[in-house]
């Protein structure tokens, strides 16, 4: 036994993938996990669901404001929601990886920690992947996801006279990122939110069972996603801020720092909090609240007027 | 109408989609392409073979080497070659690219030119992605395939007795190497088969087919990923090149640039050949040709030596 390697480069390819996938658990849908030339995962409605994702250290993330093991998370969180707004369960992800040979070990544990910890809340397995030397921590995450026999619900299917809902946090991740931005560690689940959000996985399913004609994962923001929803749909969406929550912590923390707690749930990005149009009140589900109305014509209106906020939802990118 | 973008900056990140995948069309198993939060692809095995691999500018291709056509379309390729190497046929890929902001249009065009070229060529969908900024061009591609009710052909099924067969071109990738490292450009096919391996997608399902019990891509080397096969299953193989086929063509290129043709093709990787064993001659399918055998105990040697040549396989990645 040598002395215990510091680096990726010491550690090397092969130790890497031992040190990763080793006595690791994965979930009854993975039929064969890492180590052959592909992994083979349930599918048992016949179809799959698959999306990519991309994160990028210095553009999407920085070790200074976020630990390794929350890069991780948030990286799987940010896929799986994807899955979840297509109303489809998680089954599966895969992890390709790129980075500098000097990264430490510490790092590469922190981000796998992360990684085996939020697909295990999603109930995916970690059933693959690649790592390679790069010149900056790249990690891009697939994740595959089960229908269970329904519908996919698309972006495209709102009608006139739904419903417009969300399920999960909003406005927290903002909050979180003007925290860390101010140089303060705390209020901490503010910043967790940030840091490693947990998007409501089975809300989706929630949603596509209850007759969701249209849903989406709230990455850009609610009224820039919302937008997409309705172009997507050719169809008007008015949020009510009435009916819109804003949690007393939001609150709270707008009011240290002089922020607007409002338009952080409207523009802020990165909780992953599922929006969906249903045919009306009656079949929001639990866990899901009502926050606006689909009308005729097109475009987002806050109130029945155009939103006057700065449009916040490309800064969070 | 403002003046045609000139780099990824320009175009953003919508333009940037739209003009990928803009009037694509796409194989019947794509349910659902880009567009949404996921795609929805044909499963109908009820199980999905699923790989990543990562591909970094500076590491695995150069752009001086390499025009982007090729890169995309070697990126496909050897995810592609993971899902023949378990018997399966191709559905699907997803692209995960970051590239720099000032990176040119026509370089992205390239890059998606070959993924979509070479997708097409395995039937595969190219069903959704990401595209963001980075610090250099990364490309990481995950492959989905189906089985159709086959068992997945593991690394770790070959018994002594079997034979050992590849499919496809070895050497070839080497050899194009070498000649690009001499500041050549020709023989073209050979540097072709460096810049765009094709892989014999359809071998895999051949040999899935014919019984064959152990298969893997050959992406390190015929001797490295032999050996692969060797350690997952736990028994000795034994390489004869008396059976090697070495191609008048690699022979030329070697004279010319005083390299050893047999050398490439042992030891040579990137060509994405299928080496696989099987439980007798008569079982080894049209389209493969037999190497080698299968015996008791461990490691690979050739002739039934230990091969002397230099490790040259961690030398290509």
């Amino acid at each position: 036994m040598g002395p215990e390697p510091e680096t990726v480069a010491e550690l090397g390819e092969f130790g890497l993938i031992e040190r990763v996938v080793g006595g690791r658990r994965q979930p009854a849908t993975t039929l064969l996990g890492p180590g052959d030339d592909a992994a083979v995962v349930v599918a048992g409605d016949g179809r799959v669901v698959a999306c990519t994702d991309v994160l990028v250290e210095g553009v999407h993330f920085r070790f200074d404001w976020s630990d390794p093991v929350h890069v991780g998370h948030k990286a799987v969180a940010a896929n799986l929601a994807d899955i979840a707004a297509m109303g489809a369960s998680p089954t599966a992800v895969l992890v390709g990886l790129a980075c500098p040979p000097t990264t430490k070990v510490p790092v590469i544990d922190g981000i796998f920690a992360g990684i085996f910890a939020e697909a295990g809340r999603g109930r995916a397995g970690v059933v693959g992947g690649d790592t390679t030397s790069g010149p900056a921590v790249v990690i891009s995450i697939t994740a595959l996801g089960d229908l269970g026999g329904r519908a996919p619900v698309l972006r495209g299917g709102a009608m006139p006279g739904d419903v417009v809902a969300v399920a999960g946090n909003l406005g927290w991740s903002a909050a979180g990122l003007a925290v860390l931005r101010r140089g303060f560690r705390s209020p901490v689940n503010v910043v967790a939110a940030h840091r490693a959000p947990e998007p409501p996985y089975a809300a989706g399913v929630d949603a596509a069972e209850a007759g969701a004609t249209a849903m989406i994962d709230v990455s850009d923001g609610l009224l820039a996603d919302l937008g997409h929803i309705g172009a997507a749909s050719s169809v008007a969406i008015d949020v009510r801020t009435d009916l819109v929550q804003v949690h007393q912590r939001l609150v709270d923390v707008a009011s240290a720092l002089g922020g607007d707690p409002r338009h952080w749930v409207l523009t802020g990005g990165e909780d992953h909090a599922l929006a969906a149009t249903f045919p009306g009140p009656h079949s929001v589900p639990k866990g899901w609240h009502t926050i606006g109305t689909v009308g005729r014509g097109e475009g987002v209106t806050v109130d029945g007027k155009a939103y006057q906020g700065a449009v916040g939802w490309q800064h969070w990118r």
